[in-house]
């Protein structure tokens, strides 16, 4: 923390602001300029409330110098992590993962169709709604547990890990008794209340990116499940909220290249919810490849125009296999193989 | 909804649409024009998911016409809302509330201090939280249920009627217990286990806009709430994420008095979130009344030097006294008085 | 400006920073912490690019300190800026100013009933575009010099100051010629050949905040103009962009406050551009005259529907008398009057 | 246009839009529904200012169909354009061009050594700024014409074509009689005037994004040129402004993806600003090669650390040669050569 005096401050407020660091505990770096004064705060370990400083006598501003997080951080653990998943695909590693399947768990055919035709062309997961948040009260709310069963079958007959969505603690607890790894929404990403029970509930997590939240939120959020003694976090980014309604939402390729500077942890990317458009799936999908995701999710259906959330931006079977295609190629050319069901 | 056809798609291409909304159920109104083919579609009460369409072959757009929401809407019930506290105090009538208190329940003397004065200087609601959602896990995360029955203890001693926020179901159940209204904060807007459950908890709940929620995405949440029973819901406008820092978000005064057009539930506006800066709380504040707020919800803190959550944007004693006086001046030149305590 | 070291910063790269600040002329100042050494730069009069250190070895940050603007700023200039017109109007004092009149000017008849009546409600400014920046080409583009002539025969007979927009430099030294007030748009709030050029034309200028200029950059840019030898500058909020297009733009009314705290020149306000709404423009206008704007800039014509640009944010004539009231009533409890022709 | 009748609208609110619609010369088109009456405006050819009819009694909204833009659009020319250069490369066509070069033209040492690596490692045009948009009045403000007589030594001596930036009209004659590409930034984009002028002046231009603008506005913004007579346009997406200032801006990936859907204009890409930081450049390059970008503009210095301006987002030399193997690579797997000097 660095506080800024006014170019006008006394020397009694400078010593008030010393004052006040003083009592937090901290250590005082007063450093007089031609300007003005600013005052360094040494010794704390951890983040101060910058507020504490903001109104006192003087002060202009207060500059946050540490980075707030600290398990999640490249800083403090160099070693990327990597999470093995129950049918040995690993998460993080050298080896790039692609996700697919439909928006919602619909019926049986569905799922087993969209299941079967993700495994032909290469993906190692299958994702799959069962508890939906939808804007609307009015809205396909999911099929709740019998939509886990029927993943969790899919799992049995096509060798595919699960991933889906938990919306509340009681639904966490549910999906990971049939889930590989348990997606945190966007709109979820700072309950603290479901991040601190998937910390407690053993089974990787998936946090997705709040669609106005900035990388150090994000990350802090990803800190409240390893804090709550859960290491086994990916992070993913699906696109922040723009001033342009051209497409649903804008990848941030950026925030993923920081994100692998900064975290230890393994970053997807979902250029579905990104675009909303299934014609700019692929190439957004290929840009996060190149940009250093170490996987995709991504939204296909058997049939999207018949489904029940989101099929415009699904994508058809034989675009599916497409992407793989050519995510292979992007990949190849950086050094990464594709993960491979055993 | 209206579907926009490209100019170049064939009768095939239009047929197809047509199929698709006969299918769900409603009455295709093809128009052909100079430049292109656009459908509407009749017949439909609730919203459509405009992905439905987005994929056909030969569509451009698919273009929601109607509101997707419809319980908190002033087209469908003319009549505004007001909520009767347990003090008396209504909210979304002619009179405007102040809601004012500390960020956190720290202490009993802190917050009967805070009582005391925000009673005398015209308030009428505390404000306090007990459970705090904070960005870092490391942060003040609140008192509990100690704080509660300390919030029910300054009701008691000093009339004011009490609002405290709630993070999760169980959560809510026990702030139900205690306060007159939970508060929903801006992070949980779409927690949408939550929102049902204060829907069910028959107390007063005030909603505030996710900090980069539209003004439809606020409505459609508020939405949630009077669809599982409860219609006793207040509006907050806190502001809204922006790419500039120099404040710590934007007070959205345009959605204040847009909202006002909208809907029949009443608006609050948080001045302290919205700026983040003490010395804008005033100004802002009078703003949001000058664009027709119901009323306010200002922190407030006797010593916000030594507060241990959101110092920098807490009135302090005197300051808040003035607001008081300013906003009755602002309400007079609207015609509206000020709520008092009986 | 404060560099961050890395971490794992060694002291050769602590030295290398300090080696390239005294290169700079300046004075490096490290101070080293528990958990990483920051630099304090001493002795820059001007702003230093922070991207000087941002690649060097070590470096994680460089946050700058000192406001990069200066004689904008109210640290260094403490009297604030009252702007006198040709019509002893003054703009910055106490009084408060009203500016209305048409998007465009279309007719003698349209621009001669606007000035009536915008005369008799109290506003003591008429504005009106001759060069209009349209979105599209094929958009109505203005009279021209047309234009600004029947502007100033409107200023003869009824007394207002004139003030419309230059879009570009031949255009300001024409728009210099007629008008009391050159007015930069948005658009053009960065156009610096154009800043330079009102800079030395020695007639006030209004400069209108780019739609997603932080308060930071609005204010360098108004520096352009006093740095060039114009002191007679007013800034303009009108809006800026949002994730959210229910409205055209949005009211920053903590910026307006923001603003008056850091610099000394005039804050102006344009409620019709900031919604889009007719609807919107009173509360919003009083809403940023309560927020501390020395003015307002809004769009009225005489018969809106007809209007051949942005009608739909005009107000009626008797809507516009009704905001005058209501401004002069929220001025009066603030302490303000309303400027009124001599 | 489809005007949304509000609920409660009367036939003869209906019947005067109806009245309007013709009275500009158009067909309405009534389509009455369960809820509302919808209208559809017919046999417009162009846009219509949809402010005419937003504050018409009864009417709840005006929602443009038609796209604004025209000569622009792939809808009406299905053909791609390729631009031609003078050392023979083309910008558009199957192969990507790679420019590259340093933020401003220094000096001849620094500007032949850039141009000489640049040529080296296969990029085909060379950047240099001559005359600078800076946000501060006291930063470098560029060489001028020494800087363009620089550049145009550099073309001769490697034969790499040269793009640099245009401030204004007379800087655009001036650049126009030595560079290859005239260069429009970000924020001129909405500077008609200047838009106009390079309309005129029969060299091909490069219209970067405004940091703020949407996909419609940049699309009618180069339709200004393409209508004042110049059809060869290249757009360049360099990033636009969010919420997080953890990188400078946000390459919009999804946006070089849209953009080649709708428009037969080549696109190109601007990491060095999309991210203000060295270490992203190269990744986020990739991703935009990844969404479909026609080419790159890169910043790179012999010497960035000694750099006038922007230095932190300038690659070195050898990580210059680095990106061009990795986007020959990306290119490759997506059929694409990279242009080469002939």
């Amino acid at each position: 923390m660095l506080i800024v005096m006014h170019h006008s401050a006394t020397p009694a407020d400078v010593q008030g602001v010393c004052d006040v660091i003083t009592a937090l505990g901290f250590e005082p770096r007063p450093m007089p300029g031609e300007q003005r004064t600013a005052i360094g705060v040494v010794g704390n370990d951890g983040p101060i409330d910058r507020a504490r400083f903001h109104g006192l006598p003087g002060v202009l501003d207060a500059i946050p110098v540490s980075a707030p997080y600290k398990q999640v951080s490249l800083e403090w653990q160099a070693e990327r992590t990597v999470i093995t998943l129950g049918n040995g695909v690993q998460i993080g590693g050298e080896a790039l993962v692609v996700m697919g399947g439909p928006c919602s768990v619909e019926s049986e055919e569905q799922i087993m169709a969209a299941a079967a035709y993700v495994a032909r062309a290469g993906g190692t997961l299958l994702r799959g709604g069962a508890f939906k948040p939808r804007t609307s009260p009015y809205a396909f709310q999911g099929l709740g547990e019998a939509g886990l069963k029927l993943m969790a079958e899919a799992r049995r007959r096509y060798g595919l890990a699960i991933i889906t969505e938990a919306l509340d603690p009681q639904g966490a607890e549910l999906v990971a008794e049939y889930a590989d790894v348990i997606q945190i929404g966007a709109r979820n990403m700072q309950n603290y209340t479901l991040l601190k029970t998937v910390g407690r509930l053993g089974r990787p997590v998936m946090l997705k990116r709040g669609m106005a939240a900035t990388i150090k939120e994000w990350l802090l959020a990803a800190e409240y499940v390893l804090d709550a003694g859960n290491p086994d976090v990916m992070l993913c980014e699906r696109g922040i909220r723009s001033f342009d309604d051209a497409t649903r939402n804008v990848m941030d390729v950026g925030a993923i290249a920081l994100a692998k500077t900064l975290t230890h942890l393994p970053v997807i990317a979902d250029p579905s919810h990104a675009t909303g458009r299934r014609e700019l799936v692929t190439p957004v999908g290929l840009s996060a490849i190149a940009a250093g995701a170490d996987g995709l999710i991504v939204e296909t259906h058997p049939e999207p125009t018949k489904a029940l959330s989101d099929g415009a931006q699904a994508l058809l079977p034989d675009q599916f296999a497409g992407l793989m295609s050519k995510v292979e190629g992007i990949a190849g050319t950086l050094g990464r193989p594709l993960a491979r069901l055993g």
